[in-house]
């Protein structure tokens, strides 16, 4: 072979080594050295290029590792078959970033920083951080963390009768991480079929879906799913919103609510409540779980922690009856935690410590007040042009408008406020004229002024 | 009906409308108020019960809405069929919960708190909190925040050779979210075939597996997976760790990296290449990517911070070719992103500062240091009885052990003294005697005794 001929730059701080590992891998790829030809030996090389014997052997060690060379014992070091016609990428290096100057993605919308205390938050961060590190130094739990199961148990007996030990809770990050979970414990079960709320969730059908799973839409009426129509003589499940419905506001009766029950056990079948917003409930008490009145083990109760803690977080739980419970921890070390262990734990303490509920009084009282400000608005801007719907929960209303505009149109122009307003029609399979208006992240002294801009924006030719 | 009696506790602190509420509720559940039956009028209990008219409106409102009650125009509240045959739980009280001396799960093996930097870590979430909280007001972008996959492009570049922008980076809570969305995408690449190294990563084979796809395991050698098995004239998917095996810590050369870029480009298939732990390599610099070397966009990438930052992060990336970016675009949407959003802006600032590549540095030095004092001790206390393989790279050796003792018996016996080994046979198919024996998260300092004291241990009757 031709001799090696390289000038080590001694002052850029690359190491030797490194230089003549990347002089030789060049050379070697560029086909200059070819498939099977014998490099230096070590002491040759290092007397010719003036280094030690070892700076040799170590970029030598690099290319073996690598595979640009072989080792033959005894004999030494032997270019290998490289194979390849490809070319390099064209030149690429990506640009650095200054953080404190990033433009970040801004909010799509308006939203409202009293909603939530980052104070307390960072508090309770700080102290898992300052006292329990230890803890993040081995991987979650696959179930969740146990102390955070601990005082969402609690919570849940306390403020929606549900009844449950922490064994009973799964913690995930999403409604869609729970529904992958379940999906996998359904089929344990021999459940196929999953009957839907129409208008519904949309997201966990797509998990179902994703997972074979047969889905049926079933009509919401205003006190409910409709009962009759779903599956006899099949184990199956169905998925409601009894407290709460999305996004009509339904609640389910008493009444109901035991129907629904006794269709459970009759059938084999199992329900999936989501309890989801239902803290945010404006007169009265809030409506109780169905889990609490389930005494044969037929509901999974599921919750989320988005609209009362902040939306970025992503913390849900569901309770399983306790024959569930059994499947789930045989195939619970097969799937990862996807919930930070870190949010985990200082959720924990937020709870222990009281300030979630405060916050949930907090919020209930100022979202109760964003409502009745909303309502207000669109009575005196909106007149005959605008009609409200669903104004007891959560966090937005349901409004007909008396136009000839496009659903699409209209929200679109509400988005040029920032003003978030869905068509009820990416919700339901048939055509609805309805829109779903977002009232709880408008600060409440901006309100009446966004309804009065709004209003005549859509009205204006 | 009966007259309603009832003793207000007017100490108790509960409102009078909800113990006006319980009484009725509990009246109409008993069976004691009876289906149809009319309630005394708003104005005649509220003088009865010597309570303003307010108060019963409550009550009876609380009523309606969960349905123990109707309501009819003109005529006034009638008890609604409730039809229960059920019986309420047993009592149940979760216990309260002191969050400083609550009996947390403690690591199951011994851990090195000097492993990660915490002070730095929290530092930068502190700043999230104080500077950017208005960016956890709204949710989380379901390809992963901009800035973190900006730094992430960079970092990967500089260290790993992958060349790509930060819209070919998914993030997601874990390698197997990201088989997820990779399932998803393959299925609309019309891909429904993955063959997996043997030995190799589990998880991930369990999703593809729950998603419908065909997996194959094809041997591993000692210069990674035998190529010539893959399978020819259809679209398939192989995934390999060419770089730092799992857990043989074997190295692809570069030879045989062409051919399986080669096979790929041949067969419309793709390689998704799982870089897991490539950092960490004692020895040499790492080894660079096979992504760094496709021209044909065929290569899916993947690495996670687990090893590098804290086990319990949760926070794994892809790299996508720009044809697969497409078809994500499209589907992202459906998809919630599973990873805190709050870690996400505060990784990205400990990367933009630099914490990381310094991380980085101190614990490959570290590891090379533990590597080397581990591998002193088996020497020293095993000699004969012990041979460790892969040494130079990763979180762990693999050794042999000359004993009758079971594989499963050994890994016992170490976790009585809090060591993390594991069995050869968990990753692979065939019976193997070997065990992997994690050495990163025990103390430095701890090493050479806790060998000492396991092999006494084993090599006892």
């Amino acid at each position: 072979m031709k001799p090696i001929i390289l000038d080590f730059d001694r002052s850029s701080g690359s190491p030797l080594y490194i230089q003549l590992y990347d002089y030789l891998r060049k050379e070697i790829t560029a086909g200059n050295i070819t498939d099977g030809e014998k490099l230096p030996s070590l002491r040759a090389l290092a007397k010719n290029l003036d280094v030690s014997i070892t700076t040799i052997e170590m970029a030598y060690n690099q290319l073996l590792v690598e595979g640009y060379v072989k080792s033959k014992p005894q004999s030494g070091y032997y270019a290998s078959d490289i194979n390849t016609d490809s070319e390099s990428k064209p030149g690429f290096s990506p640009a650095p970033l200054d953080f404190n100057n990033y433009p970040f993605t801004k909010a799509k919308y308006k939203y409202d920083t009293r909603s939530f205390d980052f104070v307390k938050w960072k508090k309770c961060l700080a102290k898992v951080l300052n006292e329990h590190a230890d803890l993040l130094l081995f991987e979650s739990n696959p179930q969740g963390e146990k102390v955070l199961r601990h005082e969402i148990s609690r919570y849940l007996y306390s403020s929606r009768g549900v009844k449950c030990t922490p064994d009973q809770v799964v913690i995930a990050a999403g409604t869609q991480q729970l529904t992958n979970h379940l999906a996998r414990i359904m089929r344990k079960m021999n459940i196929r079929h999953v009957s839907t709320e129409e208008p519904g969730y949309m997201p966990l059908q797509n998990i179902f879906r994703d997972m074979g799973f047969t889905l049926t839409k079933i009509p919401v009426y205003h006190d409910g799913i409709h009962i009759e129509k779903l599956p006899v003589n099949i184990p199956s499940a169905v998925y409601v919103s009894p407290s709460n419905q999305f996004p009509t506001g339904a609640v389910m009766p008493i009444g109901r609510r035991y129907r629904l029950l006794d269709w459970a056990k009759k059938n084999n079948s199992i329900i999936l409540e989501d309890d989801y917003d239902s803290e945010l409930r404006y007169f009265g008490k809030p409506v109780p779980s169905l889990q609490g009145l389930d005494t044969e083990g037929t509901v999974v109760y599921l919750g989320s922690f988005s609209s009362t803690l902040f939306p970025a977080i992503k913390i849900s739980y569901m309770v399983l009856p306790n024959h569930m419970v059994d499947i789930f921890k045989k195939i619970k070390n097969d799937y990862d935690q996807t919930c930070s262990k870190e949010e985990q734990l200082a959720l924990a303490m937020f709870m222990e410590k009281g300030y979630y509920t405060t916050n949930i009084k907090k919020l209930r009282n100022l979202y109760a007040q964003k409502l009745q400000t909303t309502l207000a608005a669109f009575g005196k801007y909106g007149d005959d042009f605008i009609t409200p719907q669903n104004t007891s929960s959560g966090i937005n209303i349901i409004i007909s408008v008396k136009t000839e505009k496009s659903t699409e149109l209209l929200c679109k122009l509400a988005e040029t406020l920032s003003i978030r307003v869905m068509p009820m029609s990416a919700f339901i399979q048939e055509d609805a004229a309805e829109l779903i208006f977002y009232y709880n992240q408008i600060p409440l002294e901006e309100i009446d002024a966004a309804i009065k801009e709004l209003v005549l924006l859509w009205k204006k030719q």
